[in-house]
């Protein structure tokens, strides 16, 4: 059950109803709801209950059968948000590219890599530096070092960070250096790391597991929104299937559908989908004609040497190709990218010079 | 183990290939392959029968690791086929979308979606006469009566017909109807019906299961090339995931790894995908961003009054928004639709008047 | 909607039902349900139709929301079907095992094997005559030929023959041979197969698709048992997921979830869903632990040589091994097998020698 | 790539493995292995740096093409393992069922199945203190509460608590009250809990992931050996599948595969695979049949009323009737349960008195 506070409730009153239901043995979330409060009521829907909130001060509204995920839903939020991260809005009309490297493998690395995506129109830079593995035996990430490199990179190139966290008490330091915390797939049910996510203020990039629904990934952000933080981007990565061509299989229609049942951004990683980089172009134009707010994409100047995922990274070329491609795509649906190709020639990206974050 | 007879062969090498074969007590398919002629042996790599084969006049080359889809595969056969049908051609520089209702259900019905398809850019039309259905309480199609008012529906506005064939008995009776024969998903390894429209000569639309993996459907598809036909398209219309919140996962990857792979045409149904038609004007213009030659989808005049799959059947409306969108998304990928709408106002339909088939 | 005409309804009443429906232009199923006959009336559920239908004499029952499988379901058939067939009762006490090759081969293959699996209680033999092969250049059987030789295996070991049928105009062929006709799992949903099995009076044994839902099987049953043939035997062997460890993923729940559903028996194929014949007797005793009625196994005496699915074909002796557990687990469950061993030394069949069928 | 040292290998001799490889600048992992020692060297599989360490005193053997799970796998290590917990053997002779509700409610709720399930024969006693739960307003358990709570219905019946840690920083407080830490089926792959679970020495029970593959759950049992502890139990709970009609696909399958790759004890939950209690007898007696040593069953004795899982919760009278059931399928597969149940009659039953754990 849920009682909505209304904008104009007082402190005491807010409080009046949270202790009524401390009293009374329940469990309580409070959460922002715009200018409002909901007030969460755990593992109950007695109508008793209900009536007694409804009738005291500052609850405007109560409901019963809570939609399963009420603050990310659009029902109640019609209009999309726009997350802001390092001067970059996802979510409104630009289509918002995200690239780097797997990993960050050394800081002549992710300087190079930086610049070249940099130059091509990329907005935000990824970088792993925590690596959650599938064997104990894989290439774990460098950590807090790969961290501080990718503070350098931001320096240099005024590109914001995205970097994965997997573990709620890396929370604080990873918030320190970027500027969106990425959750990853295999996390996306970690719920101790989406409160801690949820309890500090960096936006949030939340990939949906490669077996987890739409609904179960609306849930996920759920979490973290109940929390404290409304600022989750939402990431389609592909989904486990029978078929083995490709690495998952890319959702495409959870785009449409997201759209439809939330107002929080949409963005695709194609990479992780493809597992192949000759297929990540295909599926970046695919996604953004879809409507997706964004792409995050894997890039390598060396693939062949990388310490993990090359055979899914785009060189610097074909990253460029790709943004060629992605710039047509998007003005075809009145969209645009945060660069301008000439027809023959280079980029003119207004966002490649140094910008303070 | 294949034997790749020249093009130069004579009838009577030929024949000796096939006579020494069946003498020896071998399975044969003898399958045109260009100007070349392929002789496949079933079931043996033995060594010694190479080299017996490879020394027989006519015999350019013999291969016992033979690729598992030889006549489809694009390894031998790099540029792209395109099948002509009903004067439009698939596999080329247009998009095609190919609309029309879920099941032909009175002649008036057949009638006013076919010249309403027909006036926004429609360039074949669909309509089921036999309907496979889940359950034998289902609306299964007005059968041969339906093939009737499919012609005249052709007679009046000028558009091909594609329509499903559900058994190898009904292949010469659907054949005189149909411009193009559809093999739907759940007959996809129904090797009996893909040999029967092997052995004629119409195009064949065959769609993947929602359970095949792309090399199966792959695998389908060589089975109607080697009993004669040549002129098939592929349709990647969604597989069976996990995932509920759509009918089916569009596999929009399966484009590119297709386009890798074969040089046949693909087309995508985003109606049984999505099987709602709010979401799919989005996954028509996901896969032509992602390189799809055409689309088929369902469109009814009245969906809500359909016999069968009106949930998912766009209104005629919703078609022609569908279609300028598609427009837009196909300029910006290099192709073109077979209609252009101007900016504002209707469309102008160079193929919209009567055309001989 | 349906109409159950009661036991005692007259050839008059029922035509003047048939033929007021068609009158009215409707399509109409009439199949025989126990004692009673019950008319489908396809794709209307008009509560004036029903009311007309309730007042005719000879009606007994109207239903406007037909279950879907009404025919197979255990509703209104509590007591579990008994399907016989060449002297075995499937659907009762006795665990009944089918065993034999994947494919016919050879007149001594087949006449060791057969004698091989007869001798360790076999009840049933399997082999395939025509087989389907998702690559055209695999082994498609010896067709015709290996039915005769079938023929030659039951004079001389008395076992009944299960044999698949690929398209309804090979039934009337299949069905002078075989005891029980099978329906193999890309087949589930081949309707105008479904179709002619059911108007012809051998039982079937209908395997569940690979990624083929449980309703969705109990619905191809509902195909064969409206067109007049009751005697259908289930099959789960194994549907296709994200697992590769093994061929298929064998749903054993299928069994207790079949078994609420359905009056119909329901044995399991393990040697489909494992791929590997180290794994087919846990499978096997797992599926009888949870209650069914019998299993299809593949057994070769040279599984190495076998020119289709060698790696999943016990051998003889890892076939007595596997009878002589499930012997044990059927006793834990209140079943038997049709042979008992002695704990040490061979076999006592009483089904080894010939009987007539 | 990975080298062994000898049992006789001297600290130093391990040292100076260690620090040249530090020195080369690569990640070390060193990990107990029987008497030996296994020193994993992360990403690189260099000729001469292997040819380097195997010149090293102490180094036994060096592998390039290190297996992926080394320590956990049967090759190196054929006897099965068997993990000793509250006087309990898991992996030995006997079939183990462990019983208890979903979530610890209340102390009278606790005691009440506690004494119900020990008078049955289960060994050890499941129930949840820290809940995953989907939705964030879903009930997440009592916490360190429960954790009291389940010391006292130990203390009254002896059994031993199995019992569910979230996080890596709950590990020493749950580690303090569980006699076998259980790291849920959302967790598989958060890699900071196996490793706190691994720096510990309570017997770990992994559950797979619904969305985990047979060979990922070994790499998630590899993280906890390689971390220092190696008593893991594994345990099969069902897989996300497109079947509906079960709450997930049980892969009974995984329990020979599992059986053949790894010398770690496995279980079976039927109840989190069936999702309704109807079916988790048949799914019990399944995996006992099929090679499991043992099974973890929701029980309730008002599974109406309870806080979550109610559905798929066995009442005491129905987990009487599978025990029963259970009794007979083990001896017929050669194992025994931890009770006698006379033919007629209650149980006899060895554990039911309190035990010192």
């Amino acid at each position: 059950m849920i009682a909505i506070l209304s904008s104009g409730c007082t402190l005491k009153e807010k409080t009046d109803v949270v202790r009524l239901l401390e009293i009374l043995g329940h469990r309580v979330s409070v959460s922002p709801f715009g200018r409002e409060t909901i007030v969460g009521v755990v593992g109950t829907s007695a109508p008793e209950l209900e009536a007694r909130l409804a009738a005291m001060p500052g609850v405007r509204e109560t409901r019963r059968d809570v939609p399963p995920y009420a603050l990310v839903s659009r029902e109640h939020h019609p209009e999309t948000t726009v997350v802001r991260a390092a001067g970059v809005e996802i979510g409104g009309d630009e289509v918002v590219v995200i690239a780097g490297p797997c990993s960050v493998e050394s800081e002549a690395q992710i300087l190079r890599i930086a610049r070249g995506v940099a130059a091509c129109g990329a907005r935000l830079l990824r970088g792993g530096a925590f690596k959650p593995r599938t064997s104990p035996y894989g290439f774990q990430g460098l950590g807090e070092e790969a961290l501080d490199l990718l503070e350098r990179a931001r320096e240099e190139t005024g590109l914001g960070i995205v970097t994965e966290v997997v573990s709620g008490e890396d929370v604080p330091r990873v918030a320190r250096t970027a500027d969106v915390l990425q959750v990853g797939a295999r996390n996306m049910q970690n719920f101790r790391l989406l409160e801690a996510c949820g309890r500090q203020g960096k936006p949030v990039l939340l990939k949906r597991s490669h077996m987890g629904t739409i609904d179960e990934l609306l849930l996920a952000a759920e979490y973290v929104v109940t929390h404290g933080n409304p600022r989750v981007i939402l990431c389609e990565r592909g989904i486990r299937t029978f078929e083995t061509a490709t690495r998952n299989t890319l959702d495409v229609s959870a785009v449409p559908v997201l759209k439809e049942r939330t107002h929080l951004p949409v963005i695709v990683d194609p990479s992780h989908a493809a597992g192949r980089r000759e297929w990540v172009p295909a599926l970046a134009a695919a996604a953004v004609a879809a409507g997706a707010d964004g792409s995050i994409v894997e890039v390598h100047d060396r693939p062949d040497e990388a310490l993990s995922d090359g055979r899914q990274s785009l060189t610097l070329q074909g990253f460029e190709a790709m943004m060629r491609r992605l710039q047509r795509v998007a003005a075809a649906v009145d969209r645009r990218l945060g660069v301008s190709f000439a027809p023959s020639g280079g980029p003119t990206c207004p966002t490649a010079s140094p910008r303070p974050t």
